[in-house]
């Protein structure tokens, strides 16, 4: 099967250099802005400022070939295989961040702290359920 | 930006009908295998029994040029955006499922609960991270 995304939107960050980027969303992510390409729009119009959703990204500077990492890059710590971490580099390279709303302006959604750098395409956002977050 | 997903393995699951599947995992999902493709297993050996993961698939029974739907297909409902909701149905229909590792064997994992439906794809495969879950 042949899978093709079309992105719905990128994202508008401070972010430019990949090796600056925090790896992860909690340590020192900038605010970002979603722009949102004009034929999705539609699909934004009960979002509201507050809400805490899911961003699906396509980190296309990824390696996709690649199924064992050092955790974090750090040459210090045993290879794992991908799927048991959070590198971009993998075979899909999406990435999943979680955020919150600050602002809505048309296209233009405004949200707390991400770590995907400028011109990163957005595949989804969805809204944070419960079974998302509370432990089993 | 053209975007193709190698899909890295598919769903086993009894459940085949998708009129009959649960819409979210909490709602009497079963407990279904992952079965990954050869190529990507060594990107599976540092998972384990008891790991929590999110699964990314490709509903690939979705509608993508849906941008409104009523919630939960109850037309008695509001019509909401989709990037509000859940629903399958949307420009890139990535499900995003947060499951427990039951049991592995080798290409085979073995899951507590999944909504999707026999021989869905499976698109990526990530540790839960605390940023995840907790309130922002």
């Amino acid at each position: 099967m042949r899978i093709v995304i079309e992105p719905i939107g990128t994202v508008d960050s401070q972010l430019t250099d990949l090796a600056l980027a925090p790896r992860q969303a909690d340590e020192g992510a900038p605010a970002a802005t979603l722009v949102f390409f004009p034929k999705v729009v539609e699909g934004l119009r009960t979002l509201g400022v507050g809400d805490d959703v899911v961003v699906l990204t396509w980190l296309d500077r990824a390696s996709r070939d690649v199924l064992s990492v050092h955790p974090r890059g750090d040459l210090t710590r045993p290879e794992e295989g991908v799927f048991s971490t959070r590198s971009p580099d993998r075979p899909n390279p999406i990435g999943l961040h979680r955020v919150k709303i600050t602002a809505i302006d048309g296209p233009l959604v405004s949200v707390d702290h991400l770590e995907a750098v400028n011109g990163t395409p957005i595949v989804d956002v969805k809204p944070v359920l419960s079974q998302d977050v509370e432990a089993r």
